[in-house]
């Protein structure tokens, strides 16, 4: 990691801050790095993950899970934000259940084996990340014909502009993937019974 | 404003939102057109505003309340953010006391009549908004040679991250600024008794 | 102003540059400073001024003298030329009586309060601005479905050609705006009795 | 030519506008294009070529012919505009006495056979092309560290800037270069008794 | 020529790489640069030159000599290869017998005095030379509306595609086109006897 | 793979490029998409393997195998070639022995684990693979400064200059990679006896 922002230790952590990265570091088996890199000023770690929350763990709308995290990798990859989109990469191949899509989407997502929908999708979210001021009507149009309304619309802006910030901050801070990211999901899963 | 995402009456918003946005408006006079046009989202509005808060006001480190603005109104013209640029640009001319430096700083932020230090400052705000990828340690020493530590150069970072993100909501969803920040700080004010 | 290039004093100029400039005194109540800018070339002078008038002040044709003015103010944006935004914005606003037009229209003209037809010109302006060597039969076409004759396009097309001379010239010898241009036209005037 | 807009015949024209073609026409045995293709409109017409002859006809400062048209030479090239690369490209090689430079200069200038001064001089030219919003003190010192005055800055810029409103309206109206200057010193000329 | 890469004495080299130098000698009458710069390393010149002749010289598709020269000439300027775009745009001018093309398609091969289906031709070849991560399907049916297949769409392709990796070979080692390339083909042939 | 260009079966081909692809069967356990896709084209490939073995077999020189997969994989990535960042993505990891490495060069190459020297390898590169017109001394300087001979620079331009042909081959013809080497390397390998 950066010596410029040293992770702070766990322990000297806010008590809700300190409980969140446990549960994270529970479920995930590991803590990944944006939770103690933000962790150093606390109201914006909380106000980061709250966003987080509110835009990736949202319940209404037609967007997946892995809808979510391929526009997160896409616009990262954008961005040349290493963090983003090693991390985000991994929840992409696992919720995709594609242990490849992740690579195709961060390389060229044009070419990636996606659905017809999602390939709208990334479009809609590049070009709010690349040059949203220039976004129009016709964009909508163009997401409304494979089912998008405009609360899903608002859903795919808000991912691709929260991970744009998200981006800028890892890369300016020198924030590093944790290794287990790299690895995940990239062999396929064996059939779980029911 | 947009059609597509019409602002929501205010009697019909959560009780913590009605409550920050009557404060808002009995302090400005108007009710800043963010307030409602991200209220339709609920837990995102209070992400927002909570991180917007974090940075905006926190209350340590060089970077006075017109620094702040500064970063914010040309990061905001390089993603020609009509809301942005308008609203903030006027906080600008505010906090600086200058009628002139908002559209300084929006047209060509070079050529404005600021400090070196607030060039220096808005030299590192313009790479993290368009190629945080590329920052390094001379753009660090770069701060440093104006006084700027390493949490400064945090706070430039995060503010220029953090509306990147505001700019591409409201450039995505047509978000207008209010007819009042045009004029804004135009005049220079009378002098007032201490 | 730039101390490189100082301002030369009125009363050392050409006597038709002089009395030109106070012409424009009288009826501006100040000399823009692009006229005295300038006039330390006076053969260059003459000739900008007078290829100015031939595209601005020209009678026939479809573009009224606020059409010209948004050319002006959209295609300077884009070059990030301080003194002809400032300038031209000024002039924006009187000339359309909007006082929030020439704003709107520099940081993103896509999303200004004007006509379809006044963005149709913007579209072309752009073009021509930007990538003159890729204009073909279909911009002029575009044109077309909203009124504008070839001769319209030559007005269009020249205005922003010139306004780029304009632009390049202001911004390396670092022409500052005159103070008053920040203000003027941002109060709706009183109606007057006709 | 351009079938949109038409070459007006000679003998239509205004009497200084056919006085100044005939001349020209003696002294390069053909009329070049511009002069036909801009007399469509006198007043515009006039004040180009009074620009241009103010720049390009100066007398005094340390440009030379060979220098002024391989300044339009670059520019014209990074603007991609037909009948400026190949009308200037022209002189470019008469003036120089360099059959092989204007191709050079307009391919990639950075290559080409010429002094290192000239070097300097078109490395400022396309900074006023390309990007004159960035021009700061740097850029004049470099200039200064080859002999180059203030004022030689001033018309390497205006030279650049003109010919970029050139570029455009040739480029946008689909000027043709006539084909005389395609060949025109392209052999090297035998020696002549002084 | 490049002193960094000094080209080789001819006797010096393997004895096919001679023969075939010799061989282009009678033939052209004099020794292109690009036989002499690359022979320094001969396995690589064996597969450059193999690849060119099978690009160049391929007998079947729809593709005439002037259209591979078209071709080069266009991206190489694209690139801005001095080397590519005098030699090619020489042969160019004798393939396509027009003294002028070749300047036009260089500077802006968009106004060159070309067919409807070359315009076709290298608007794909300048995809694939700049965007060719956005090839699609669009791209392979606007040349087949001008009656190209396939297979003459891979030999576009692979024509832009190895001259992108001489033009970048050319520049980067600074090679230089011989003096002869300049002036080949300006004149217009006198009619031959049939 | 792409239905426009489909595979040959490997039966069909000539007995030179059948023996190749079987060798590199044996050695790999699979055959790499590009031995096939390519063989469409006999003439082609030969060139381009016999260019490509000159180029990454080459004995000589300060370039390890590591060096000239990262090259490969940094270009690739900026031209955003699925396959090339797959396939020496994988060779990359396998020979630098780093299972990070190579996703960290293609997302951001700045941000990588990597050497100084393999810094300022890739600086060049990158150099040579988006601007090579504009490669001078002070580039070679930079490279010399880390022990990289002018020799050492060739290897390193011609390897960026043929896999930009290279990606450009595989991005416009739709070529995919093996899923095979999506994870290739992936895995530290336990350590061998010598």
């Amino acid at each position: 990691m950066s010596t410029r922002y040293p992770l702070p230790d766990l322990d000297q952590l806010p008590e809700d801050i300190q409980a969140k990265i446990l549960e994270v570091q529970q479920k995930a088996g590991f803590v990944p790095n944006v939770f103690l890199a933000l962790a150093r000023r606390p109201a914006e770690w909380r106000a980061f993950f709250a966003y987080h929350d509110a835009l990736m763990l949202k319940e209404d709308g037609n967007l997946s899970k892995g809808d979510r995290e391929m526009i997160v990798t896409a616009t990262s990859a954008a961005n040349q934000c290493l963090y983003c989109v090693v991390a985000h990469g991994a929840l992409l191949r696992i919720y995709e259940k594609k242990p490849l899509v992740a690579d195709q989407v961060a390389i060229n997502w044009r070419k990636a084996d996606i659905a017809p929908r999602q390939h709208a999708m990334l479009e809609f979210a590049m070009k709010v990340c690349q040059r949203s001021h220039e976004i129009d009507d016709a964009d909508f149009a163009a997401l409304a014909a494979h089912g998008f309304t405009d609360e899903d619309a608002w859903d795919i802006a808000a991912i691709a502009a929260f991970f744009g910030l998200s981006n800028r901050l890892a890369s300016f801070s020198g924030m590093q993937p944790n290794a287990e990211f790299y690895l995940m999901g990239r062999q396929p899963r064996p059939k779980q019974p029911a």
